[in-house]
């Protein structure tokens, strides 16, 4: 399987967790979505587009509450019982560094991005689908407090 | 309020509805979002970003359960009793043909956009909030069998 648009934004993420909210993440393999409404769930997600001349797509970013609510704690230093308007904004800012660090990885291979801006999405088990020709990339992580995965679906406008 | 950046992707939301589903609705005041929490909620959304010169952001297009139901019984010509598959690329392809209106009539006036991929949401009562400086337009719709809101956020970078 051909990692290349994922493995930048997996790289990404635990890095910017790491350094972001002092949090550790494990990671299970990469699979290839077969439906829609199969991979990813989650509770709150950063969800950001891209375009670009060789490719355009979309990367995900989905947290369990649990996950979530514990790097919250992490980054403010305080505990909160549910996703507010606070937590919001820091997905949408870890999704805006994840999305930073995954695409300067891919210009070096030739793949140059514009980033639209990241949207957050709230709500119990979700899913996020993606209207594609190209494959969606799922990522699963674990950290100690809960799931987090990382989806990507990029057209490679090159091939 | 100026209106410039939504009033482009309500037209096109009506004109897609009316002229691929059969589906009239009428429309309420469009509004600016408080908070991140508040404004357009929906049990299955359509998301699309975009890039450019002028100016970045996102559009979303939230349904009710039984908005997209009754949307789909118009163009698939058969009940569903859940959103399935088939329902998430059909909203996917909405999202487009919007967002490719809106984006059109927007070009007119100077603002050209790239887009990026749309992505589907699916998750009963989920909310969508944008990480941004700029403002976030909300504007609810009313078909005969539900809600439906078109959120649009732009940056203007000629400002």
């Amino acid at each position: 399987m051909d990692l290349k648009f994922i493995n930048p934004f997996m790289i990404a993420l635990v890095k910017v967790l790491s350094t972001m909210a002092s949090t550790q993440v494990s990671h299970g393999e990469p699979f290839i979505r077969k439906d829609n409404t199969s991979g990813a769930f989650g509770d709150v997600s950063g969800i950001i587009g891209f375009t670009g001349k060789q490719a355009k797509g979309s990367m995900a970013i989905s947290f369990s509450e649990s996950a979530i609510l514990d790097i919250a704690k992490k980054i403010f230093g305080e505990e909160k019982e549910k996703i507010d308007d606070e937590i919001a904004d820091m997905v949408g800012e870890i999704t805006n560094m994840v999305s930073g660090g995954g695409r300067m990885k891919l210009s070096v291979d030739g793949y140059k991005f514009e980033s639209a801006i990241p949207s957050t999405i709230i709500g119990n088990n979700h899913n996020i689908s993606h209207k594609t020709n190209g494959k969606t990339f799922v990522a699963p992580f674990k950290s100690d407090a809960g799931n987090i995965f990382v989806e990507v679906c990029i057209e490679d406008l090159i091939k």
